[in-house]
């Protein structure tokens, strides 16, 4: 006799993949498991037969990779120009985030931070100046990334630019970042108004000095330490920096105050970070690059050392790959806009912030921040459900940064674009949204998943490699 | 033919009540699901007849109490002289924690408090002279809580003391708290050697000035507002207090900046709160006090507005039963002890903190505190299971003050002795631990269930008055 009657029980089905077969049943009422699966994306056999070949060289050189990037240490030693410090750096040069473009191909928000970063320079009185300037060949443009520097958004480093210094204490490696503005109308989204170059000008002559000073008075801020205390304060140091931002003005307070000859100054600096919860940021993703750098240049290695996006394309590199990008078109986010705006408005996804979910952190930390779950679909279970998700695409989980709703796990650390293709998932990224044209500014925050092309040439160029 | 045959399937079973049940049937490799459940604590019929006669009453006063709560709106004005702000303060009082208690009755490390607020004082000039002018009868002992006050651990305030001012902007009562010294050897831990009594002269002298001047410039500091972002970033109020002092010190630092002359004095303070992450408690008290102070005296309500302890004795008292102290004896906590102690050296619970649970704060919103769920079995699983019993014996929830992980569900709110001598559930506290012998301070930090005791007291209490 058979143990279970069908008809006389409730159905409770396990659907596996698409996701309106589940939607259909539970119409009719009938109790679906979800289990996310998509088929693995499409790669040619010969790839994927080199990849499976070599698989034991490539898990030996992703331990190496990973080795190196659990064993980064960064903190923050001060700040110096850009032009002193970032190496290569030359009056004519423009620094921007994601992989290289040219300007015929750049989208709205970083033509206008370029717009801004030449009239901030005194290089241009006007926009048209400024634009005439831009396109006319004698200022060159190349990637943060390629100068040990990231940029959140447009991520424009000009010569004059102060920049925060880093260094990977274990491994010796620096890394650049220039000042968080605040949001809103900022350069790095893409607004150049005379109100954006003058707060730009004031964080360079006031701000800049003032900090050093006082940074270099402490020796040193180990952002290690700060990032992995935020990550137990409800931050994820990508759209969340409000713990980070705090503890670090904790530290500097008290030393501004010993170095500072010049208390209004000095008030309005403090009055200036905590009025920014994002201040952090541009020290979370330094901090990111200095402990992903350190890993680069493993041969045979399929972790992401890098991804960025120029607000056109969204690249990668890979350990194993040297120098080389991988490109795909970039994508516009799912987004809260701010009141006025749709997703109309609304570039593709943009910016060097990426660099914080290849480092673990950010969206891949998402459920450590509850405060920003209404950018994935409002309950802490929906923001766990992500950083679940990317444990899947990982080669590791970290040593250093923990989750604790997940009772203290290590974020999902290393993104193996073995692991992206197989299961063709990609990463899932935090972001903001700059306006489509130059000048506007932000629009929105929100979250993307990378395109899977980036990925899928990379896997390729790794097997050509092998 | 029965649909199952028990003997070819897997036995599950839910166990409601005795937990040995339940492990007995694991060790034999039976699926348990463990219900807790306790019989109802011993009351005598008649005044269980009596509250069930008065339902509707009680339920209506509750409301009263439960919307004075929720309408509660503390601020920070400053400070001042306990001398010269508390009511009824006077040159030869002790205010306490906890309930009344005479010298003979009180516990060691309240006594250590008391000899060093004597040589605080300049009344005495050593211990043991401190000790003979204690319990001489010229020095007078009243509860902080009979003051508008509250005091952390032994809860000392003496005429001399600066003291924190809060306001209940809403309903416009005061409440009171002295400045938190920092953990280890601390008076309110009943230690008194001269680096207590210098750091409480430094406290008075240098920062309680600096940091009167610097609230007073801004005018106020919204504490309602601080305490609903720290349950955002991991404090719970009570025993984490990190994102909290964090948050107010953001707030101080430009204006202490602006409004104190000497830079070394400033920059002191400063340093002085970024080393002490628990300096907010003494501001998270004094809001719960002034929060459940304008709750108090609504007739025929059964809801808590006190709970404290003296080290001897744990009372409650109830909005609808004026002035009285329902007591019974304080317990040992549990509690992770600092090296070289033990529960032997423990003394048993003390301190007016559990004001905070009083208000939905502290234990019971201990869900969203991860960072301390070490207290309570180390997962974020156990924190949350506390909380959610804690709901249990509410009448409310908070709608100021929310839990990121239970996907920002209001705290338990309004402690309802009806429920608790009901379910036999008595309240979940977070708190220190202090030596029990005089001079020694803090040995430890964990949790405690209050004793149910009090609570059967109040509840006879309240049926005698309805």
């Amino acid at each position: 006799m058979p143990l279970y009657d069908l008809s006389k029980h409730p159905l409770k089905v396990i659907n596996i993949g698409l996701q309106s077969f589940q939607e259909d049943l539970q119409k009719q009422g009938v109790a679906v498991t979800q289990m996310d699966w998509q088929p693995p994306a499409l790669i040619e056999p010969s790839i994927l037969e080199k990849i499976s070949l070599n698989s034991d060289r490539i898990d030996a050189a992703n331990s190496k990779v990973i080795d190196k990037i659990q064993q980064g240490h960064p903190v923050l030693l001060g700040l110096d120009i850009a032009l002193k410090v970032i190496p290569g750096m030359h009056k004519d040069l423009i620094l921007h985030a994601g992989p290289p473009i040219t300007w015929d191909r750049m989208c709205g928000p970083m033509r206008g931070a370029i717009i801004g970063a030449l009239i901030y320079e005194g290089r241009a009185k006007t926009p048209e100046e400024a634009e005439t300037l831009a396109k006319s060949g004698t200022i060159k443009y190349a990637p943060c990334h390629e100068h040990n520097a990231v940029g959140p958004m447009a991520g424009i480093i000009s010569p004059s630019m102060p920049v925060f210094v880093l260094k990977n204490e274990t491994f010796g490696n620096y890394a650049y970042c220039t000042q968080n503005e605040g949001l809103g109308k900022v350069l790095r989204y893409g607004a150049f108004a005379p109100e954006v170059i003058e707060r730009l000008k004031w964080m360079e002559q006031v701000m800049y000095p003032i900090l050093d000073k006082a940074i270099k008075s402490l020796g040193k801020i180990d952002l290690k330490s700060l990032i992995a205390q935020a990550l137990h304060m409800g931050d994820e140091v990508h759209n969340r920096n409000r713990a980070g931002t705090s503890l670090l003005f904790r530290q500097l307070a008290p030393a501004i105050m010993r170095t500072c000859p010049n208390m209004e100054d000095a008030a309005m600096v403090l009055e200036f970070i905590n009025g920014n919860d994002h201040f952090f940021l541009n020290l979370s993703m330094p901090a990111a690059k200095c402990i992903l750098d350190a890993a680069r240049d493993i041969p045979d290695s399929s972790i992401a050392v890098v991804m960025a996006r120029n607000g056109t394309d969204f690249s990668i590199q890979l350990s194993g790959t040297g120098d080389e990008w991988f490109t795909g078109a970039a994508l516009v986010p799912d987004a809260l806009y701010f009141p006025g705006y749709t997703k109309d408005d609304a570039n593709p996804d943009i910016g060097d912030s990426a660099i914080t979910e290849t480092a673990g952190l950010g969206g891949f930390a998402i459920a450590a921040a509850p405060a920003i779950v209404q950018f994935v679909g409002g309950s802490a279970a929906d923001a766990q459900k992500y950083t679940r998700l990317m444990y899947e695409i990982t080669a590791a989980e970290s040593g250093n940064y923990q989750i604790p709703a997940l009772d203290f796990r290590g974020t999902p650390l290393g993104i193996d674009v073995i692991k992206v293709t197989e299961l063709n998932l990609t990463p899932f990224i935090d972001t903001g949204v700059a306006h489509k044209n130059p000048g506007v500014g932000q629009v929105g925050a929100g979250v993307v998943s990378a395109p899977m092309e980036p990925f899928i040439k990379a896997l390729t160029g790794l097997a050509k490699r092998l």
